[in-house]
């Protein structure tokens, strides 16, 4: 798939504002991939695509995950936020004939992370976390970071997203405590 | 094992400082069964015994548990600080005979806390945070919680150890984690 082509799926299905988001996590993915050395374009086609079923109800977006669970079947015991993740990448497999697991993958854990992460998937990750549309508090020093270091970057932003998972009091995704980890161990490592 | 044996052995392997936390835990689990309805004579005698292999050295503690790894073996991957906890399990159950799982699992478990923790071992993961020996931000306000809820004073402890340990990027043992999110849940379906 061009990402053209995806760039005007993307418009169709999504509102004004998500679309914007959308092109805005491409962009940064396609210059996350120049700098630390990805594939450009299948970065950028993941970033377009990673927030398509965004806006589907919460029952379609378990249909689809109980009709393949695969290992992140478990989300639907977590927040609904989670759903849309592994569900997009069922929707441009089954629609798009998307069918690069490195592209699907990185749909699917965009949201979470996991541990041992490729390098597209980091940057799908941090370019969902840092596009120039995002504004919270701490998203600059995740933009510095990925300047400088991606596992860092990676890092940073899981150790946020964690703390203030739990200042909300809420549960945090299993794999989202698994990526944590591995980057300490990473980080410690090199 | 009658308390006061405990005290004594307790009193012989451990420094005066942690003898008088180990005394400190005893006490207050002693005081939390009698609040929630649980064993204060095994309450008593599990926080007298929890840290007795607290200053084994990394070498012995990591021997004894690969001797009896258990489903606590891998946390040799993680903090040292972890060990002593399913080691002093593993000593008082071949040096004092105490083969009350209950008791031994509360021993095991009072660093990391795991899901589905026993009202003992709730027990004495709480009063080692609060004993009256204890002295750091944010004690006061587990104290306060645990005379009015248990599952809520576990739940704040373990919030305020994981979000310690994201601050000063240190790895945090799975079963904490998982025991937050059993919280989570418990604390939302009452």
């Amino acid at each position: 798939m061009k990402i053209e082509e995806a760039e005007k799926a993307i418009k169709a299905i999504l509102p004004e504002k998500r679309y914007r988001h959308s092109v805005g996590v491409s962009e940064t993915a396609g210059m996350l991939a120049e700098q630390y050395g990805g594939d450009k374009d299948r970065a950028k086609l993941a970033g377009m695509l990673h927030d398509i079923v965004k806006y589907f109800s919460d029952d379609e977006l378990k249909t689809m995950i109980l009709r393949k669970p695969g290992t992140w079947g478990d989300c639907l015991d977590y927040s609904d936020k989670l759903w849309h993740a592994p569900a997009g990448a069922i929707y441009i497999e089954e629609n798009f004939g998307i069918v690069d697991s490195d592209i699907l993958n990185a749909v699917i854990y965009h949201t979470t992370g996991r541990k041992q992460m490729t390098l597209l998937e980091k940057i799908i990750f941090l370019a969902d976390y840092i596009e120039p549309g995002r504004d919270f508090p701490g998203v600059d020093e995740v933009r510095e970071a990925a300047k400088q270091d991606l596992n860092q970057a990676v890092f940073l932003e899981l150790q946020k997203t964690i703390t203030h998972l739990l200042s909300k009091s809420q549960s945090v995704y299993p794999k989202t405590f698994e990526a944590y980890n591995d980057l300490v161990q990473q980080l410690k490592n090199k």
